[in-house]
């Protein structure tokens, strides 16, 4: 059975997840539609880039993931197919893929082009309906994604300005706060090679991590570490460095948002 | 596979959604069951009427469309069930389904009151969980609807008291905002083939549409054809005519809300 | 098909559920995923533990129904597997099971400690993705419960501290408000053999009902029993007493909250 996976800023009151599910039940019955999440915050572009990379691990092979994070929706954008490690993504060509793709060059990568997979009339305000929902359902028919139109080369799309981590000029490693989940937990986008790298031997229990003016010790390896309502420092599941609360929400009681500097230091370079 | 759908004022912190699909699964374990919201604002009719002209026309034929938003439950209002275009709707008799209904007399249409069809004991509380789903799992196996109960007629049924365009004494075309969507977007119950008999030439590009104290002038056919921030009026995805923003929120910077009168106004007629 | 349903306290913003899925898919792709809520207050175990006894009886036997509310991720709480009534529940043992498990002694009861079926490597912080998805995939597919570790009695597992009504000096019955649902229902842990035992003729039309510093003359057998806008009581759809307000919001119109306390009193004892 063939997973389709969707990831939207569509939230849930309306019916525009639902009325893309019913398109592709038309074109591929049994195709097993997965929610990812409908609530990026509207037209959250980096969001939509950072989740993609969390969570298409997890799928089956095959699966066609179909990302509708648009704020371009009508105008001359173009919407890509992707290839990847067994997986296809559809997307807007707008930067959402881009830590996706890293630095290979030898992936699957076509504009969608062709009419002949989409809804007719189409639509200038709901391509999620008239070209992704369709197309997503004939891949996952087992559509050529050379079908859908040209080939492209990475070089020729639209490359997101994420921030990356770096060492500043006191050799402390700065990242930021890239999303804040439901529980209050803040990602940020420091990954854990970059993380061991820094700390060279790879423990981090050595390490001061300055958030939201706050200052902790070290990496814990489990939220127990540290006594209920005291904030840690953790690998997260997505593989980010995280800052939680044991049972409790960082964002609220350390007062951390998107965009935060987080700031981490080495015991022998800590400023006073 | 057979494809049931819900629409419902349920939310989803609570079991209710979930109930439903289990009682469905236990009669019809193949039937794949799509949300299509369960936020209609609680016991919103007119919302759920325009919903449900707004899907069901995307999903594949002979799929059974269950509507629970029912201010009524437990009272004595009757449960419809009516064939339209291929589909299936089960909805309480309250009006829902008025705007779907058109002025066609040619639909089955039957009262559901086959307590075969029911689970046992019937609740007082939650018809979706003891009547709802388990007659729609049933149809969806199969069952004709002639079945679940006799014979109605339209004229049998309670009419929704919805407002629709009219012209005003001075010419002008006056519609309503009947739903605003998660991106804020603002839908009217102007339909695009009464706005284009009003046009006479089809254009509307010669328009001015009132809104929020807001005048915006002609019907863009792209969000984009606007500055980012800048108001425009666009034939909604659903068919009707919606006030925007280019990548924002209409809603919050034209404070416009649910209930506001809309007014469209021809060149030659536009008073000063 | 085999059906699994996901109770958490996940949120639906984030991608976590929809991870749970991937797993799901990938171990059983046959396996039907049905949300039940992902609502649930963020790691409040007594809210889980009342929805648990509401919903699963709607489910096909031999369902499995994943419990991830989770304070103590990452510590050594242990994960628990019961059989009880033909259907399978995974969760935490934290007392989550605890109202569903009743007086019987004879459920298939064991600890989950067989890494087998466990993603790798465990993460320590997202044991819904590592562990109880990929579990609750191998049993859907028909694994034996035994083969996931040891035995163990009701005895061993945490117990759930939860309010019992009771009669207090007065003879009056004494509850509580558990949870309050999207509709502002206030669900009371007074269940209906509970309160027909109280009441010895089963009526309950005799009782007074005090919430919220407000009266209720009886249990009414339909919303539409009191004039709209008025509070009611009445035996909710899952089995307990609730308040509710007709075509309206108890919980705003009544100014009630969970943990609140119910009185109900028979006429003779009515204090003035």
């Amino acid at each position: 059975m063939a997973t389709i996976t969707l990831l939207t800023d569509f939230g849930i009151k309306d019916a525009y997840a639902g009325i893309m599910k019913g398109v592709i039940a038309s074109i591929n019955p049994s195709a097993s539609v997965i929610d990812i999440s409908h609530h990026v915050a509207p037209q959250d572009v980096v969001h939509a880039a950072y989740l993609i990379k969390s969570f298409y691990g997890y799928f089956p092979e095959s699966s066609v993931h179909v990302i509708v994070v648009d704020p371009g929706v009508g105008s001359n954008r173009r919407i890509i197919a992707l290839e990847k490690n067994g997986h296809i993504f559809l997307a807007p060509d707008n930067g959402v893929l881009t830590l996706l793709m890293g630095k290979e060059k030898n992936n699957t990568l076509v504009s969608v082009e062709n009419s002949r997979y989409f809804l007719k009339p189409v639509s200038r305000t709901f391509h999620g309906r008239d070209i992704f929902a369709p197309v997503a359902a004939h891949i996952s028919n087992g559509l050529d994604l050379n079908k859908l139109g040209r080939k492209l080369k990475k070089e020729d799309l639209i490359n997101l300005n994420v921030q990356t981590p770096y060492m500043d000029e006191k050799g402390r490693l700065i990242g930021v706060i890239v999303w804040v989940d439901h529980f209050g937990n803040c990602m940020t986008n420091i990954e854990e090679n970059i993380l061991r790298k820094f700390t060279v031997k790879g423990s981090g229990n050595n390490l001061e991590i300055i958030s939201g003016g706050k200052s902790i010790n070290g990496i814990a390896e489990s939220y127990a570490d540290v006594k209920q309502k005291q904030p840690l420092a953790i690998m997260g599941s997505s593989g980010y460095l995280e800052i939680a609360v044991n049972c409790g929400n960082a964002k609220n009681l350390l007062k951390i948002k998107k965009g935060d500097i987080i700031r981490v230091i080495k015991p022998d370079i800590a400023d006073a």
